[in-house]
């Protein structure tokens, strides 16, 4: 079982921040980018948290991601426009287009913004909250390298491609953030960290077979050309319209790169990634509160559903609020990405925080199991 | 097998208008509702196609739906409304919210139209492709009766909810239509007619586990309560991101139900059913031509992918126009359906359609499988 460690949420955030600020970022960028990093912990989703400094580290050591880069207009047209995130961080390109989609929202009713050239922006759902925080409706998405498998093929050719629709405020509010494949690559590196196998069809091989082997899974995703891959949501072939998981990613690939007029998943590389967002002004529709009272309703209505097996009908965005719950002061850090901070604070020359001391079993949690 | 004649197409046309005529529908608007019709049997979707006749004439005779019912705006705000379709004709209702969306888009870049109290609409993929055709993205869904179950639940919350995308024009179009269950109701309800068990994890049984009896399932969902129902779009439990299809169904059913202030799936019975459509103007994206031609670009890449199967890797809407491409002067209609409108046209005292004369094997395509 993956080891795990407890920080403090305020030395870590400390730590990435200073961490951003000596790459080059100005303090409260650093912050921000910081507090993204902390947020996909915190809800429990790792993949996305302190997980992704090393990737970072790496592209900012490498000029893959330009610090200085701020998203320029390409075009723009009342409620609809293009931005240009030259190279930037995903992060800070990613709150500016959101803020952008906000702004249109207010004046027209609805904003979409779409971004080339941008790079890994952390979860969707992060983008769609700040717009439901804000009382509208918040929508994102993004391509990336291909990891998924269309229907009958053998090869890559859409990202994971995930769409985030968020609306309401606080514990009621309801946050979608899912990847438009079965699962994302984060599931599978997990089971190849605890030397397990695949048990469902999350993956296909070279010939679009189930591929359970999830070392094998990793290998091949690493190849050159890229060998199989993620399948689609409903799964490899026809039988459980797997094609449905694949046209989604198709409609997000289409909002995402071709809108954008930027570059796609087939040709992605790690860099020039491409993002669409949307926020929608719920005056229309009765406004914030209202709209909000029915969605609490909504999902009160789910939640009191008697269960079948022992767990409980949850509502998009309740599993990473129970996971938050637990997570305010300190965050779980897998061991691995723990000593990966030390050596990222050792070269920058910022001390990375500091494991709090072992209570009872908190460190066995397997948070990793997202 | 299932039986099936052709029938010239306008023929049914001539007679499907003739029927709503005879329900108090204006020549136009009879006209438009028998297209809806023949446009799902012509792209092989013969679930929405003149199979629905007959529940469309039981409700109009029970006044159920209200054949002068028009919709009227409930709350507009800049590129957003609401509409009440006062139990219309759901295809009268839907095309002009669906032509609301798009007048809204041409002047705020984007138009977004819910409607609450209509009627089933036939296909999602139809209302978004009049935005296509006319060169903007479209977008519609709806929410329906519960059939869907939640993950963990031993019952349906929330309708097939649908979703539609389309974008671009003529053989390069882009259509994406599928509902958020893993399969619409009506592949079940082939099976039962060719008295064939469930292959897929399709529907669930009401203590949530996979239920392959066609006829059973059937049962299940006429009982009162409804048991058991469809899996959403990942299958039952979370093996394979069950709860991603459900997240959606869910997100359908906000966009639809709760934005409208319209009845929820969870409360309906056939009757006061809401749509959402939306429209975006391709102007801040380069404009329609060059859209089209991205998406142009990006479709035939994907069908170029080497097929390890057999079967080619195809695009969202590929399949539904070899269909259409079958099925220009007559189309495929089941025997069943057939006897149906023969029932309907002694009814309302209008002819029905003749069966062509039998040629080379087309009666027993198998068209039924959808």
């Amino acid at each position: 079982m993956s080891d795990y460690v407890r920080v403090a949420a305020q030395e870590l955030q400390d730590f990435a921040t200073a961490v951003f600020e000596r790459r080059g970022f100005a303090h409260d960028d650093a912050a921000f980018i910081a507090l993204t990093l902390l947020d996909a912990d915190r809800h429990g989703i790792a993949s996305h948290g302190m997980q992704r400094m090393a990737m970072y580290d790496h592209k900012l050591r490498h000029g893959m991601i330009d610090p200085s880069a701020r998203a320029t207009v390409v075009s723009d047209a009342k409620a609809c426009a293009v931005l240009d995130g030259h190279s930037g961080m995903g992060q800070l390109i990613s709150r500016d287009a959101m803020r952008l989609a906000i702004a249109k929202a207010r004046e027209h009713g609805i904003g979409l913004v779409t971004v080339r050239d941008s790079n890994h922006f952390g979860t969707a759902g992060l983008y769609a909250r700040l717009a439901a925080d804000q009382g509208l409706i918040g929508v994102a998405s993004t391509n990336s390298n291909p990891l998924t498998v269309p229907t009958h093929a053998g090869h890559p050719a859409l990202g994971s491609n995930p769409i985030a629709f968020a609306v309401g405020r606080g514990d009621d509010q309801f946050v979608y953030d899912a990847a438009t494949s079965t699962v994302s690559l984060g599931k599978i590196e997990v089971l190849v960290k605890l030397g397990e196998s695949i048990e469902g069809d999350w993956a296909v091989d070279g010939s679009g077979r189930v591929n359970h082997d999830s070392a094998d899974v990793m290998d091949n995703i690493r190849a050159t050309p890229r060998i199989g891959g993620l399948t689609p949501l409903g799964g490899s072939g026809e039988l459980n319209a797997g094609y449905k998981g694949y046209g989604l990613a198709t409609v997000v690939e289409i909002l995402t790169g071709v809108l954008s007029g930027g570059l796609l998943s087939l040709d992605m590389k790690g860099q020039h990634i491409c993002h669409c967002f949307a926020a929608i002004d719920l005056e229309a529709f009765g406004g914030a509160a209202t709209v909000g009272e029915r969605v609490a309703s909504l999902s009160a209505r789910l939640r009191a559903m008697d269960s079948v097996d022992g767990h409980d009908v949850l509502v998009p965005g309740d599993k990473e609020r129970l996971a938050a719950a637990r997570n305010r002061a300190s965050l779980p850090i897998d061991r691995a990405t723990f000593d990966q901070l030390a050596v990222i604070g050792k070269r920058v020359g910022v001390t990375p925080p500091a494991a709090l001391p072992k209570t009872s079993g908190l460190e066995s949690e397997t948070a990793a199991r997202q």
